[in-house]
């Protein structure tokens, strides 16, 4: 089958290597229907060093069960699934309380021994505990929004919900890409009045209005900072979402919060050491956040897609076949396109 | 009046400054009965620059109104008060959510034209929002548990409640200072049904058992965290009170929290930055905490501090004459002395 390899950094290929097969029990072997180009990926698009072997890609899919291991019981052949980006047994503590990233027995894909989703197929370890079946037809239109549920829009989420929004709460929003975008929509669901995307891409920015952001502001840095405390009577705002990663993005975060307030970080942190002395500390801010447990969100977040209600799936604004693979990379690096969906 | 203050590392003393006065309708003077030293005095103790006018001393004390301003209501002449670590005027919207050390017109002891509580009197802003009223005489043997909610009984207060620490968590404490002792009261008190207290001062962490502390562990840094994790089959605990301010405590904080966890930091930070990279982010830990609005809390902890459930003031094993006061900054710098009162 196809399968797509970073070998390096900027260096994207889509090569054939041998089909997946069911190994154990509890594995499920599912036929990609769509995948897609994460930001995260663009981290090692960065800066991956040369690799000879190269590294499996892609940690977002949906499809169709084609196999299952004989202790497989929630999915069958057939079936239409999510796959979230990490994969988890279901059943032990951390799963049981929601942080399937945390999973006793689960991991990540594209390490060890499974493969990525940017590809034709995937062996889905612990597929009871994995995948969400959702009775749609492959071809069906709600296929990108389903997708999100992978990650992007489970992430948003994950930011909104470990910052505790509510109807009381002020939000911004750093960062205009998929996630940050889906946590504009993510705090407005649970009621966040006031929301302040902070992104300097039109096209992406007025999406951003239409999931529910109130204010925009192109401005990045000190003067980014001011705009929001201008909007806010000097204060910042109760909540503010990271969804970047970079540094500047963390120290924008730590000039918009109100005292008392949250900065929840899901871009994936592109430093070890941040400020975290009296600037943190003095304000009572709290610092949250992580990987999404994606897992935990779909049946919550499934209904209002499934009927309409919302349509995360607009953050895909490009589509491609597999074999365009690299061309999506430097679409998404070159901010042509938010993000690209890939036909497998 | 005599009064402490410091003027540089190691160089405390008791001087004679003019008598403060009501200076403003909203204030009060305070006749202080007892102050003391506090584990972050300790710090400017180790690292002041030399200053040829020194710097007022002390934010812990309680005492009996001699003066109000014309428009103080809730405090008048003859009050036994407590007086939280930072002055605040109780209205103001940051007041009204408990954030006190935020407030819109408050401060902290010791800044602009306010004086310190290692003195024989202090002229206190906001008296209204600032002073608690306690209906006990000034030679009550309740004195000094009443003098912790000045500050470090509210402060292991406000870590456990900033970490949500419920029935359903397990807690480490890392720091056997008076906060951490005082933090494992609280989270005794919230409930929590394992409490493991890291510390190396056999009679301190002896209080600790008393206060409620199920687990004692001597042993610091690889040592300390493995012996948590031995506790813990491996997991760590839910939440970490880091009750010290050093990187190391931050470090084991890190080492001994569960994913999905809490750090919440009351000592003062002596750092800047820190490591909030992947070992922060990747298992959702959230880092909270910040200096504790006491105010917000002392209505709360009062009750069982006046009918004798808990006794806070065994903290304090040592107590001195104000002029004393440069022995006890050396007898709590020695370890030789937990918690020392001044006797005004």
């Amino acid at each position: 089958m196809r399968a797509t390899y970073m070998y390096g950094a900027g260096d994207v290929r889509v090569i054939d290597v041998p089909d997946p097969v069911v190994q154990h029990p509890t594995d499920a072997l599912v036929r990609v229907v769509r995948s897609c180009v994460c930001g995260s990926d663009l981290h090692p698009y960065h800066n991956m060093p040369v690799s000879e072997q190269g590294e499996s890609m892609g940690h977002e899919f949906v499809g169709v069960v084609e196999d299952v291991g004989s202790e497989v019981r929630t999915v069958g052949k057939g079936d239409f699934v999510i796959a979230p980006f990490a994969w988890s047994d279901g059943t032990c503590d951390f799963c049981r309380e929601g942080l399937q990233t945390s999973c006793r027995h689960g991991g990540f894909w594209n390490a060890g021994d499974v493969r990525g989703g940017q590809a034709e197929a995937v062996r889905v370890p612990l597929a009871d505990g994995t995948l969400v079946p959702v009775p749609v037809e492959e071809k069906s239109p709600l296929v990108p929004s389903l997708l999100t549920l992978s990650d992007v829009y489970g992430t948003g989420y994950h930011a909104a919900v470990k910052a505790r929004v509510t109807a009381d709460t002020t939000v911004t929003v750093i960062g205009d890409g998929a996630v940050g975008l889906l946590g504009v929509l993510s705090a407005r669901q649970l009621g966040a009045p006031r929301i302040i995307l902070m992104g300097r891409h039109k096209e992406r920015t007025d999406l951003g209005r239409e999931f529910g952001a109130t204010d925009v502001v192109a401005e990045r840095g000190a003067e980014g900072v001011a705009a929001v405390r201008e909007l806010t009577r000097g204060d910042g705002t109760h909540v503010v979402i990271e969804a970047v990663g970079h540094m500047p993005a963390y120290e924008q975060a730590l000039g918009v919060v109100r005292p008392g307030g949250v900065i929840s970080r899901v871009g994936l942190p592109q430093y070890n050491n941040a400020p975290v002395g009296w600037d943190l500390f003095g304000p009572n801010i709290t610092l949250t956040g992580g990987p999404a447990p994606a897992r935990a969100y779909i049946e919550t977040l499934l209904p209002a897609v499934l009927d309409g209600t919302v349509d995360p799936g607009r953050v895909f604004d490009t589509e491609l076949s597999l074999d365009a693979a690299p061309d999506a990379y430097r679409a998404m690096d070159d901010r042509r396109s938010l993000k690209v969906l890939l036909r497998a």
